[in-house]
């Protein structure tokens, strides 16, 4: 018997005390134990396992067992690499199970709305594409291991402020198209066993108690059939948040909130099945974890070390390399300068918290590879408590081994205090004291070599005074170790960057419109969010959205693109290893329309993929594009619409690095929209049978010179106006009718 | 009697039929006669009279008694003067009421949202105090003559594209401080006889059918007590209409609209009173018309034209004046270049067109003042079918021209197909071979005046590589002559740019948001339009708001705040004439709140004035930034509120020429909020009873740790979660209640 099947029966035989106790927690982390159904622990993560040791502290944001505190998601998305982060899910898949645990709360896959977003370092990207496909392969691996997880945060939950009231006022297009494609593809790609509803409204409801977004769009039109889970704390109304779709109220309320749904029952105002529905989907989730053969080895703490080692080297973005600076020699005297590299910033704040087994930090690394003689200076204090005078001492001491060093490398990064779940933050810059400490390490050495930690993007007003920028946002317990791995060319640097770096904070596309207040957050951009208004508003950027170098060099060659018989478009592009070293390269494809009957962004990515390639070596890469991925969403008839035409492919290195454009033709998807009394006269003077009807109808009625004449401002003047409305022009309404009726036969 | 007591009697005396016949024109320019109801005409304008004479051309674009083209909209605005602006209204006034016209269907007050929209010509300003205060004076002006006003188009009618389906899709906020605070500020300064309602939808709702925007708002909230008109063809639902509080449907729909009405009132879908009410509006506007004495004098043709030549003198901005080449000097050897100033391009086209009494060109008034040796070359042709050795030839003989004289005087512009009613421009740039003819007329004269002719603003490339920079804009008939009188400083040029001019049609605010697709139009930017966005978004511009320059130069010196009794503020700034001409200075009041808790531009036009200085004159200017005008949309009180705080007071001589900055401190207006389950922990422990009650409630129930811990990061964390979601934390619904009686009690 299947596990729906079986969950359904085993809610058959319970009371209605017990199906609605089914829908809410037993406690903070487990669901209740009813009849067959068993009770299942969920855990917060989502790069690491925060499994909380003492239930009665509720929020348990530090006491959780020790678990591999892989690259959190900013990083990891970083790596462009789907192949490489379903490793590291299957590796949290691992864990999870050692441990007991049904369903790893994650992947997020929110979109990176406005650099400021307090929680960005647990998203993957400002783009749907890279957050989809990189959140399909999260799922996949940790769901092979027998381990649910939980899709967060459905949906357009962009922002820490004021999160659980706060209403993002979004318009239906770009809510598709940008804050829901990344779920929509991770659902049917992956099938997450749930979804976690998020704290916000959407344009005024709360999305716990919006049957529209959890059942009519994830089950009816996407095909979700798993279970939705709030996030912690988000039902404001359970019998509402029952009704629209939510399955699961999480933590527990003590019984309040089933016994809403009791009497909710009894009185009528719902019906049972609403109930029985909710309670299956929990038993299913429960059942399908408790039959997971249970793991008994211990956790090989080793290789999974070794595999956020991995994932953190693959997670580093280089940002500029100029006068060989990197890859360091070993033999070169090296300054080695920032408190980060002793005390590394390694992961965000929050519920996502994890315990590390094991801690890398970057000068042990550092000096294991080059020896003891490394020098070392903190250069600033990450005690925000610390005087001016050690300020100056701190950063004269950082300055001396700078200048007695060949290269210097300075690790800056955002204190954790500034960033975190829970609040956003109100600038991009970094602490004033570290740029400071820049300028002057850099006078005393221009060979200096910036290393940065962060969650969310800081402006780098640096970028052109230094000739090496590493860019290693949060990197997880092996970061330190993965930095210097990169920085001595161990690892050839082949992450790319999932969020455009802006010059200024007023040129971020939510500037302005960003948190909101009172309640509401303007989504005024629209679909330009991230490249997408840098690009199609052409401004400056520091470094665009897809970059990142390599330390050795790539030609790029023969791009081609067909479409194929089931309407997707393959991309071909030869890419070539021209340097001698082994490196990997990450194809990038964009796509464009210029003649659109919609307003686009100039390029949107569609898809990617990476290729490793030994010197010399030369490979043809292959790259589906998905007819899906084309569509717009189409506010007339409320679908997704191929439109018709010749679309600009380009195959590129990054948004701003182009290296081949070639075009192909697509049929678009038939929309039919009649002819009616709403229709505007250049509407009809495109159809051909009621423009026809219409300049009969005149010349019977003498509307003569208004329309199809020659007067050319006249017909422009007149383009907007709508049939219907030609009454004032004389036109009696039976003969607008009959026009009506003739176009529509 | 009063007439609206009047009107009343006059309408109780009819049958339904009757009283419904008043609520829609008799044909397309009049009102309907009814017993003591007199018919009355209402025709277009506004920057003149659009009398049509054959009526059977429903359009009438062409064909319209000739009446005094004063300058447009565009032009008007930029003297940033009511006074004169209210003795234009005053002329437009007799030249309506010698017409026998009852409305002159004016001013048109719509906020320049883009640059793009084909009507900006007809609009004053992006700013909503200019336009509300330069639109007051048109109102007191015409109606000062006995002769009634429209104000329109209402509201959030900012674009062309798809004028009459398109819904502007606008947030409370924006709407009421951007898009509707001019049209406010009209209705309680200056009484319109009437309001024309706009084509649009507004959030879905079309304006005519929306009895918030015509009942709830203007009536209400306003005190508005005159006369609701459609746009011509904007009532869609005659009787949804009439129930929102459209008075007037113009124009006839050949007694259609009055059976739907009639039929309505006799099923009961409407009470009859809905259509007493219009129907005694109507009247009282045509019995108020009708009771004004007849003018018998004849137009004053010469004394109107002298008045447009002065309005128009008044509306040119010198935007650029270096090495002193302007004024000219009428020995000058001068060569005139450019079609446009032997056939002026003079005012816009659509419903506005006036058929001018007089013309005059700026050739002929050029060569009238510097003498017939003056060379004229047009330089590029006004025809688009103009072969490519045509144009050769022409540019050719403009360099020639050029060549041979002390200075060039170019006249560019937009071609007059180039914009339009009834639909919008898709760019800024002057066309491409007007911009290679600047390009070789520079080469050849570095001594090259500019003077532009155009609607819409356009972009100024060229602004940095020509020594002097006249805007003319569109200038009504006297246009030429106006601007010789500048170029030779028998005129002051004392206009400023009520529109900034932008770099690039991608740094404009509204740029991927206009003009929408699909009946919907994103109003993204929010409040941030014209310099609000460019200022707030420290952006550049060729130009900015409020910017014009003089021949003369003035010394600013001494401005003060203070809060007058009624809170309002009194500002004050002492203007010296510190050069050897009389001059007019434009004293600009900007406002800022740094520390808000809504979001704000950064700084936002409150009050301006001009003052006239003879030579070395000093005199100081007093202007009341009224506190009304202070106040922010609350959407949680849906309420104008007054934020307590130092208000930064910029004087300025543009949105970034600012020549003093004082602070005031005011009182806020009171908001009471009470403390509920929905209430933040932040406003919670922002409330000292609330504050108390939770602690104790935590204390009692062991919510330990939570709240009020030293944990900061916990804290912050938590600080956004609502009140009533604590019971996630252990506290009894009982024991949120508890907390929320006693915080209100």
């Amino acid at each position: 018997m299947s596990i729906p099947d079986r969950a359904a029966d085993a809610v058959a035989a319970l009371t209605l005390d017990q199906k609605a106790a089914l829908t809410s927690g037993a406690d903070f982390w487990t669901t209740t134990q009813a009849g067959d159904v068993p009770s299942v622990m969920l855990t917060d993560g989502p790069h690491g396992l925060r499994k909380q040791r003492r239930s009665a502290d509720h929020l348990g944001l530090h006491d959780s067992v020790p678990a591999t505190c892989f690259p959190p998601a900013v990083a990891l998305g970083a790596s462009f690499d789907p192949e490489l982060v379903e490793r590291v899910g299957v590796a949290l898949g691992i864990e999870s199970a050692i441990e007991d645990v049904a369903v790893l709360l994650g992947p997020g896959i929110n979109i990176k709305r406005s650099p400021l977003c307090g929680r960005n370092f647990e998203y993957f990207s400002e783009d749907p594409v890279v957050s989809g496909v990189i959140g399909a392969a999260w799922v996949r691996g940790v769901q092979s291991q027998g381990v649910g997880t939980s899709l967060k945060h459905f949906a357009a939950n962009n922002q820490e402020t004021d999160r659980l009231r706060v209403s993002s006022d979004v318009d239906p297009r770009t809510l598709r198209e940008i804050y829901l494609r990344g779920f929509q593809r991770v659902v049917a790609d992956a099938r997450p066993w749930t979804v976690m509803c998020s704290y916000n409204r959407i344009n005024g409801v709360h999305a716990s108690e919006d049957p529209w977004l959890l059942t009519s769009v994830l089950r009816d039109e996407w095909g979700f059939d798993g279970l939705v889970v709030s996030d912690w704390g988000a039902v404001r109304d359970r019998v509402a948040a029952l009704a629209a779709g939510l399955d699961l109220d999480m933590p527990s309320s003590d019984g309040r909130a089933d016994a809403e749904v009791v009497a909710a029952v009894k009185e009528g105002r719902i019906d049972e099945r609403l109930v029985d529905r909710s309670a299956a989907r929990v038993a299913s989730m429960a059942m399908r974890a408790a039959g997971r053969a249970p793991v008994t080895a211990p956790l090989d703490v080793d290789a999974h070390h070794a595999l956020a080692r991995e994932a953190a080297g693959r997670s580093i973005v280089l940002l500029k390399n100029s006068d060989g600076v990197l890859p360091l020699s070993r033999d070169a005297r090296i300054a080695v300068v920032g408190a980060f590299a002793e005390h590394p910033r390694f992961q965000g704040a929050g519920s996502s918290l994890i315990n590390p087994t094991r801690l890398d930090d970057a000068l042990t690394h550092i000096r294991a590879a080059a020896g003891p003689d490394v020098a070392f200076a903190p250069g600033f204090s990450l005690e925000s408590t610390a005087d001016e005078s050690t300020r100056v001492r701190l950063r004269a001491e950082a300055v001396a081994a700078a200048a007695g060093a060949d290269v210097a490398v300075l690790f800056l990064g955002l204190p954790a205090p500034t960033e975190s779940e829970g609040f956003d933050r109100t600038g991009i810059d970094l602490p004033a004291d570290q740029l400071a400490l820049l300028d002057e390490v850099r006078g005393a050495n221009p060979r200096t070599v910036v290393v940065l930690s962060h969650g969310g993007v800081v402006a780098l007003p640096f970028a052109g005074d230094v000739p090496g920028i590493l860019d290693g946002s949060l990197l997880g317990q092996a970061g330190g170790a993965a930095t210097a791995d990169v920085l001595f060319g161990d690892v050839d640097p082949s992450a790319r960057l999932t969020e455009t770096v802006p010059v200024r904070i007023e040129d971020t596309p939510a500037f302005g419109n960003f948190p909101g207040e009172y309640g509401h957050v303007r989504y005024g951009e629209g679909l330009l969010v991230g490249y997408r208004w840098y690009d199609t508003r052409d401004l400056p950027v520091t470094f665009p959205f897809g970059h990142g170098l390599s330390y050795t060099t790539f030609d790029w060659s023969g791009a081609s693109a067909t479409v194929a018989g089931n309407g997707d478009v393959d991309v071909r592009v030869t890419v070539t290893n021209t340097g001698d070293r082994t490196g990997r390269e990450v194809v990038q494809v964009y796509t464009g329309l210029e003649d659109s009957a919609v307003s686009r962004p100039v390029r949107e990515l569609k898809a990617f993929g990476v290729v490793e390639l030994a010197p010399r070596e030369s490979r043809e890469v292959a790259l589906t594009v998905r007819r899906s991925d084309l569509a717009y969403w189409d506010v007339r008839v409320d679908a997704w619409i191929v439109e018709g035409g010749r679309y600009r492919i380009d195959v590129a290195a990054s948004s701003r690095d182009l290296r081949g454009t070639v075009e192909v033709d697509l049929d678009g998807d038939e929309v039919d929209l009649p002819i009616a009394r709403d229709s505007s006269l250049a509407e009809v003077f495109a159809h051909p049978v009621a423009a026809d009807a219409l300049r009969a109808a005149l010349a019977r009625h003498g509307g003569g010179g208004i329309a199809g004449s020659g007067d050319e401002d006249v017909r422009m003047m007149l383009a907007s106006f709508p049939l219907g409305r030609m009454s004032m022009f004389g036109l009696p309404g039976a003969a607008i009718d009959e026009v009506v009726v003739a176009a529509n036969r």
